[in-house]
């Protein structure tokens, strides 16, 4: 038998115990997180060299942030008048004017906001996680799983994810227990893993002596009651579990794996006050670098260098700006109408390639929060077959009194087209229809909100660089690349898309390769 | 076929869609928390009689704060300096004298606690939701679900919740499948269902288009990576999945079920800052009733009231406080050792017949948050089969560079008995020990911690009264009975044993009683 890496352990456990697999799992890298973030050490320092970054969302400002502490001189053009791109949080006040010129202005009380891009941070991303404990940016938990919420179905079936979990735990069991009695699965286990087996079943899949997942208080201790447990003479009453057929007809199981996706495995956080907190922090120690309302025009490299034509939007004035390298982490959708000369075709062919994922979110005011005052539903996701595609309550300030904001709707494809089409009062008027199916009290409790179409922000023309398998071959490995002195950065050039751990680490791997170049330049 | 409660509401979805499901579940009671605590309504008021509250946990607090709003006089007798009975917070500079007289002074820094007793607040709990919505007291998110945090067995397993968890599903999906495609539950199953659970299978179970559960990025998409992915030609490597021997051998799936609990579902809560947050917003509004320092010696019904006898432990005089009704929240094993007459000897049986469970805590400070740095866990639990039972870490201050204490041992019977039996500086030591099994970091990281074992805390001698099937048949009726005008209160004499929702639905629930009968005897 081969001699694979957990069988190792497992000789190595038997013969000093687990504090000698511990150790041996660090030998052997496998304790830490499986990816340990490390900040570029950039050993020779970057003395009297230019590094012009286009963009000053998160991978051209931690490209800065890293580059400057190694002595880099650093210029950074951006577009708007704020850094951070698409790590953006709305808030009242807040104007924003989409492609095609309509404005919303957001209308939320002080203190409520929606983060119309990213929202959520997972544990497992190590640049984040390194990042929020280097500038003190406080996370708070986003209860990802949260067996309270909904499921909701047109069909009208509206469940509690938690109870739904323990039906479809508890109907496989009760199955797979049967198949296991009849012997139909003798080939497939040993006899003594049959015996452990139907153990497992019955106490994985709550199961009662005979196999049989039931309606009864032993089940209800898992799935919840019809009436919960009291004082005195209360023991609860049980509920009644779904049949495997509702969960199957009904397709209820396609939302119960989502928090099972790695990048959504609690503990997952969200910053405290916004997710702009990340931007923010990194804004006060690059801002100095930063010309806002930038608008690239041009992009020039030649043998010594590369120039940046930019519009300076404050004075309608044409500027240059140029550097000994350039890292570009401006969107593909946009940069692919920016022209350029002296970047190889593969690369300015490659740019064209990559289409910008559709999405759209809306942000609703509601008076009271009804989903925790009526429900006991505090912060998560309500998962609907609605065109609105999601739900997320506030994951902050529970119990509270005042006024919440909920994202009503989320959702990618066909349908955020649909939803961008409208005007924003249509889209918000759609949401909240959706929104009250789901939750009737949202007609009567909603004051305002606001959305974001996500191919009609100006400064990104979609989401996030979708790939398929067929570009992530072809045209992914030349995006990747340094072109002479020319890189990209950014989500699309990781395979965290959309998320800004993507965008992390594409600017602290652009910063090494560039940091390798120049040294070997020098 | 039987119309049952859910066919009708799936009627009445095919007729008016799910807005008319969900009017049709209110009018059923089904759509709102399965139980939604009302305050109690005190109609006709209290005023000119007296109820003697003995203890002011939160049973006799709430009990005393429900009583006065409807003009009741109230008075308290509490053995302790201050109010919250096992609603308790220990912080540096705090002393705990246990029985025995062995003496520990928590040595914790400043903003470091551990909740001895109680510790989580599921959303679920009606009662306590809704007075800490009435008093503001702050809750934030316990992640009681963390696939982040281990599995760790003495043979040494040391696995992540998660992976196991995608494990599980997966081996359980491929061998129903593989039964299901064998024909060996076609008498179990429609044709149709056959179909779709076969369907269902492959997602919920994430096996590949063979109905395996295969080493690959896509299960490794949910299971976690060996090498996570990153910017660039970085996609990540695959993991490879424990086999189903292992997880059963491991008996690893018997810690998979816990965050399924009713009691347990997410989304649950800590309050901020310590437990007793609940136990001090009660005392600042019943504060002014409670006699502290006072231990009731001897108990006496007569026919126009309750006469306690207690020492007042402040001048070591003897005192007598008197109501015309007495609610009594002395856990039965204090209050079956005293003497008492004019209570119904079925009663004082029945006290004396439920055992308090032992069990045991121990809070460890360490000098750096090791299990955030080096391994991205973020608050949760980690489970073991070593004595120690658990180990759960702070669900605050994420990311923060200082300090932390760490539960560092939790448990219950034997092995409770067993911990309880040591010297403190012993508890500790052996605490240590085995955290260090699963976390090498922890002995080099230790500063200090305190301990407690429940059945020699001196105000309650046990955790919680430990019901059987036997003893809730033959005594507990009579333990939650009104006896003339005395009658108990607290989480024995509730379904929600151990819980702070138990003492508050007790407490409440004992205060009607008491109402409807002073009304019927005025």
């Amino acid at each position: 038998m081969e001699m694979n890496r957990r069988n190792f352990l497992e000789m190595v456990g038997l013969a000093g115990g687990s504090a000698a697999v511990y150790q041996m799992m660090n030998v052997m890298g496998l304790a830490a997180p499986s990816t340990t973030y490390a900040q570029p050490s950039l050993t020779g320092g970057g003395q009297g060299k230019k590094v012009l970054i286009l963009g000053a969302g998160l991978a051209g400002m931690v490209s800065a942030y890293e580059l400057q502490k190694a002595g880099y001189e650093i210029e950074i053009l951006e577009y708007n008048p704020k850094a951070g791109g698409r790590v953006w949080t709305l808030r009242g006040g807040d104007k924003y004017t989409e492609l095609g010129g309509q404005t919303q202005t957001c209308a939320f009380d002080k203190g409520l906001y929606i983060n119309p891009g990213p929202w959520r941070i997972p544990h497992n991303h190590q640049a984040y996680q390194h990042y929020a404990r280097e500038f003190g940016v406080k996370l708070e938990v986003f209860p990802m799983t949260n067996y309270r919420a909904l499921i909701h179905r047109k069909s009208g079936v509206r469940e509690r994810i938690g109870p739904v979990s323990v039906d479809m735990q508890g109907h496989i069991s009760e199955l797979l227990a049967k198949a296991v009695n009849q012997n139909a699965l003798d080939q497939s286990l040993t006899p003594e893993d049959k015996g452990k087996l139907l153990e497992a079943l019955k106490g994985w899949g709550f199961l009662d002596k005979n196999y049989a997942y039931t309606k009864s208080l032993a089940t209800s201790l898992y799935r919840g009651y019809d009436r919960d447990p009291g004082a005195r003479l209360e023991p609860g009453t049980p509920s009644t579990p779904l049949t495997l057929s509702a969960i199957l007809k009904n397709d209820l199981w396609t939302d119960l794996s989502t928090p099972l996706l790695y990048e959504f495995h609690s503990t997952i956080f969200e910053p405290v006050g916004g997710i702009d907190a990340m931007a923010k922090a990194f804004e006060a120690r690059t801002g100095r670098f930063i010309k806002y309302r930038s608008r690239v025009t041009n992009i020039k490299q030649d043998t010594t260098g590369v120039t940046a034509t930019y519009e300076d939007l404050a004075s309608g004035t044409t500027k240059t700006a140029r550097g000994d390298y350039c890292i570009c982490t401006i969107p593909l959708s946009i940069l692919s109408q920016i022209p350029s000369t002296g970047l190889d075709s593969k690369l300015t062919e490659a740019i064209k390639k990559v289409p910008y994922a559709p999405s759209f979110k809306a942000g609703l005011q509601y008076k009271r929060r009804f989903w925790e005052q009526d429900e006991a539903i505090y912060g998560g996701i309500t998962y609907t077959d609605q065109s609105m595609g999601l739900m997320s309550y506030p994951a902050n300030n529970y119990n509270s009194t005042g006024k919440g904001v909920v994202l009503g709707a989320y959702m990618f494809g066909p349908d955020a087209v649909k939803f961008t089409g409208m005007t924003p009062a249509d889209r918000l008027k759609e949401v909240l229809r959706q929104n009250t199916v789901i939750h009737p009290q949202a007609a009567k409790e909603f004051e305002n909100g606001i959305s974001v179409g996500w191919h009609r922000v100006p400064w990104t023309l979609g989401c996030y660089g979708l790939y398929s398998e067929k570009t992530r071959e072809e045209y992914y490995p030349t995006l990747c690349a340094l072109h002479d002195r020319f890189i990209l950065a950014g989500e699309h050039t990781s395979y965290w898309n959309a998320w800004q751990e993507g965008a992390l680490l594409a600017g602290t791997s652009a910063v090494e390769i560039i940091h390798k170049a120049a040294q070997g330049n020098a």
